[in-house]
């Protein structure tokens, strides 16, 4: 017997005009349902998503998020069919959650994505709760009829409100908390006549109101702010930023420009952090302390050791930089990055499943594609390494304080021993033994007054560029 | 017989401080003026624009925007000479107006940008009509007096008013319609017995009022704010960009960061497109379904297809991208580039002149300048068309399905066949044939223990790098 | 006998949770105490920072900042030792200031980096004068008590204050101008039997206060705000950007993105300067009339001259650029580049120590160091200065009118003469005469239908790529 909970997704999102579920629309990089599934706290017996529209999407996203480790709990998926209401989202759940075992059951919007981890636990703690906000100007949300003493008395849809109850400003808030017997009871007695013709899971509550009583929690209104529209998706990210930035300012992280800067809510920062202007970091990143993260730099599921110094304008992917690297500007990580403590990436660098030892250097226009290059190697500008034959990727293995010249190109597969010098411009194609001196050059050469009679002949010196 | 706009754009706009005329300072990429000459409705008889500070720069820009199809109508300039006043103004567009045979006249200013089509359509469509708008410290604003029925009584300017005439908060938006016979005659009685001594159209429009019924129309002040100071010049662009942004957002357009961005007046918009912080569209861009704009991404004159996939901080001019094509990031695509389906170009990589086909590829580093290539081909790191050889441009022509090596030179004129292989490292100056494999390149050679020889040797190993 | 600045800049900043000492904490790029220290009027006879927390990294600022020529008079500090309050860092200045011989002191805060000029310089030539503000909640602020005729009365800390005083709305703004002699004496009369048992500075002002009269300036409280936490500091950089803005705008500069733009407080923009978004500035940064800064372009201790155009993202540090230069998309600058008149440098080229004379080019993808070159020269795509050999850096000499092909590696040091001409792909280790084709190019080789030969064989080509 546990406690589960029900997360309405299976709505159009008409507003939004898209062909994405509303609910896969991201705020600050994770989508919507992914913060109201993340909020959840541990030990639940399990979480079960209502699906219909764009159910394929919904799917394939709960399965990469679970991959990912990213969910509480497990959560199993129901598909509401033809939708005809908020309280048929429910009945069609009946049987996942009694196979759950559910004792209590805890329903939340994945469409209302900022309710803290704090509130929603307070929710699936809670015997019978509804979670309410006090609006100013309660416009076409349903209204909460209160007894005296507080517990609720009933739910009504501002459609088919009376002009007193239309007077009250206290709002559902969409989030609930109730006993599974007594609110599968009132599922199993739900009616629709209403003036659309729906299945109301507000009729429900109301109902279980009348047999035990339910508690009303009055809530910011920031944390059941739900997106309807690209106008919510933006203010709803802003909100999520200035809360994100609020907590890691405290904790002693600098925002030289706040309001271009964007944190999602899987970045963990550390004290001593700088963010310059327009960053970005999305999905899992960590930031170790001291680092400067330069002007419009874009980081996304990545780790950072110590220290680190980023230059403007790097875009790092899924890569590993230890403690003390530089970077950038316009340094380019790709998938598969891992750099050891005092690696330097400097500007128009490219690296991919590149593995860097300590203090190894590409500072300058290089493509570094599947290779491990050894402590203390020097990578000259212009290093290519050839990873990919039309057919096939293969490896380059580069030894330590090793010195590629500029511009050679390293035709994979091949291996640089320890210690070797490789001449600019050279093309390796065969392995270089440790401590030799390579190189593929041919001779240069130099003909006399050559330039001014190849600029005269037909003032067109086709030959040569 | 027809309806002719007048545009006033002959202004120093001595608070502007610069040497560029006022009405040429730009608001999202578009200059004021050209915001004003578009807001005006098909079918007009013509415009005739009032010029005189900086004419030789208004004139040059109505001409290129006349050459660009940028203009609903025919447009013609009158020089105002020295100028004496807005009443003046009006006074040298006679002949011009009698030319163009103008039953109506709708004046309108060259720097006030923002009034919206639909306003300044109703104003075009008007016998007789003057935009107001109500301000609660109308300051140094002429001042409108209406007859009890709203008719325009007088207009005073602020110089010359009593004090129960400042006490009116409605003021002259400086935008009217009036038959052309009575303003005519208006302007002819014109005197400039007034405190600046000019000639002011006020006085027309009011002795106009006296002789004819004027209507006056309360407009939103932000549609009749001009452009004065550098600060209103930030002013009217966010406000611009707000209304574009409210415009696309209902579309189904999403703005992840909707304060950092900036979409010109001419750029359209599918639904799904996402934008990520800092994209700028200016000019004529036209972007398919499902796109995404990557962080910092600069787009203008430029058509993309739909789902094109934009990485952060590419820069594109003047190109065709077409559909699922996959870009950046640090793309940069200059004037003449044309992409086919599912092109790719990678970080560092610059394209100018450049017709790719289907599927060819050029994932890093690399110049491709003058030149077609096929589809399928894939372009290795470091390839550089050698598009100039210091006096004349030639073009590179290479196949379907050719792959070319890194760091390859392709010495224009020259050709490469269908399914061709270039060999990395090579300087190709001859054509290729196709199926063929070719290569310029010296054998490696490998010195033993060369590279300790070197380091010892004075510890300055002069000849390679 | 003189005036006598000093400037409190001992705390730790808890609340900052910093290993950085607090005043060092940037604001538009330039620390706290130096935004202090440079607001102080020519003619003092000296400053004294009192240091403690994070002596040694205040010291080396002061020192750097002294070598910069940033400070406008000759700074000395004193090492509070344990810090025991306000009072407690004046009287361990008492010998500093008798061995300056200062006749007046004025006292700042170095964690207080707003106060204007005009207002710091008003503070030192005053007899006796203490700055406050009037703020609507005053919560923990010392209170200001005065004399009917304004003169100060006493100063009351919050926690020491009776209710009547803590109703008052007048605080402390922490800077005080007092005369040497008498503030000297109540220092040597200070007790501490206060509720946080500290020496105040503010029982020293009110000593004196009793004996002489001193006044009260009231200051708009953001002159006077401190920098206690990182929210501080994020809205002390959001005021001083949009001061400097606003005086930016009004001497003829375009900022197109205000709330994107960071323009540091020792940059000078001339007339018709146009910056687009996310620019920043910072240091020591000159821009001539005309130029116009592309999106997110970030340029650190610069020269610009008239009509520099730079697009997107160029990272420009240490750099003199020429009038009518033409930069980036992605250009980087790096220390000791210095551009003349007309010189071109494009996207993905780096340059460093690297002397261009006038309208020389490098559009593409180049690595220029350690170099000079001549006058009118044309850089290649893909050329690349072997300026280091894994030991030393050497030099590159490029002469006049030289056209370097494309992909061209010099190999340092080396001199090319003028008018030469090098072919595309040459490995260039000699010399090269004025005039002289130079090359070391392979001839290219074909192999007849090599390509699905290569391809065929176990579909595998590993010698190629």
């Amino acid at each position: 017997m546990s406690t589960v909970a029900v997360i309405l997704a299976a709505g159009l999102g008409t507003r939004m005009k898209s062909r994405l579920p509303k609910v896969l629309h991201p705020i600050l990089g994770d989508p919507s349902l992914l913060w109201a599934l993340r909020a959840l706290p541990p030990g639940l017996g399990g979480a079960v998503v209502v699906v219909h529209h764009g159910k394929e999407q919904v799917l394939a996203a709960l399965e990469a998020w679970q991959k990912a480790g990213l969910l509480p709990c497990p959560v199993s998926t129901v598909d509401q069919g033809e939708p005809l209401g908020t309280g048929h989202a429910l009945q069609v759940c009946i049987p996942e959650l009694d196979r759950l075992g559910a004792s209590q059951v805890a329903i939340l919007c994945g469409d209302v994505p900022l309710t803290s981890a704090a509130t929603v636990s307070r929710l699936c703690s809670a015997e019978a709760l509804l979670l309410a906000m006090d609006l100013p100007t309660p416009g076409s949300y349903g209204r909460v009829i209160q007894h005296g003493d507080g517990r609720l008395a009933n739910l009504v849809e501002a459609k088919d409100a009376t002009p007193d109850e239309l007077a009250v400003q206290r709002v559902n808030g969409g989030a609930y908390a109730l006993p599974w017997p007594a609110l599968k009871k009132a599922l199993q007695g739900l009616k629709n006549d209403n003036a659309q013709q729906e299945y109301y899971l507000t009729d429900a509550v109301a109902a279980v109101a009348r047999d035990i009583p339910v508690a009303v929690e009055v809530c910011d209104p920031g944390e059941l702010a739900g997106m309807n529209s690209r106008h919510d998706q933006a203010a709803l990210q802003a909100a999520a930023q200035r809360r994100i930035q609020r907590h890691w300012m405290a904790e002693g992280v600098t925002f030289l420009h706040p309001d271009s800067t964007l944190v999602g809510p899987r970045v963990v920062l550390h004290r001593d952090v700088l963010l310059e202007s327009g960053v970005r970091m999305e999905g899992s990143v960590l930031v170790g302390e001291g680092c400067r993260i330069g002007q419009g730099t874009v980081i996304t599921d990545s780790v950072l050791g110590e220290g680190v110094d980023i230059r403007p304008y790097c875009v790092i992917e899924q890569a590993l930089v230890g403690a003390g690297a530089k970077l950038g500007p316009f340094a380019r990580l790709r998938e598969g990055t891992d750099l050891a403590e005092g690696v330097h990436i400097g500007n128009f660098v490219e690296t991919k499943k590149a593995k860097l030892h300590r203090g190894a250097k590409a500072n300058h226009l290089a493509y570094l594609g599947d290779t491990e290059i050894g402590e203390g190697t020097n990578i000259g500008a212009g290093v290519i390494t050839c990873n990919y034959d039309g057919v096939n990727k293969h490896k380059t293995t580069i030894g330590r304080r090793v010195f590629v010249g500029s511009d050679t190109q390293l035709v994979a597969p091949v291996t640089i021993g320890d210690g070797a010098l490789i001449g600019a411009g050279s093309t390796i194609t065969k392995d270089v033994p440790a401590d030799a001196l390579a190189l593929s050059r041919t001779p240069q050469t130099s003909r006399e007054r050559g330039a001014s009679k190849l600029r005269d002949r037909q003032k067109k010196p086709s030959g040569l560029s």
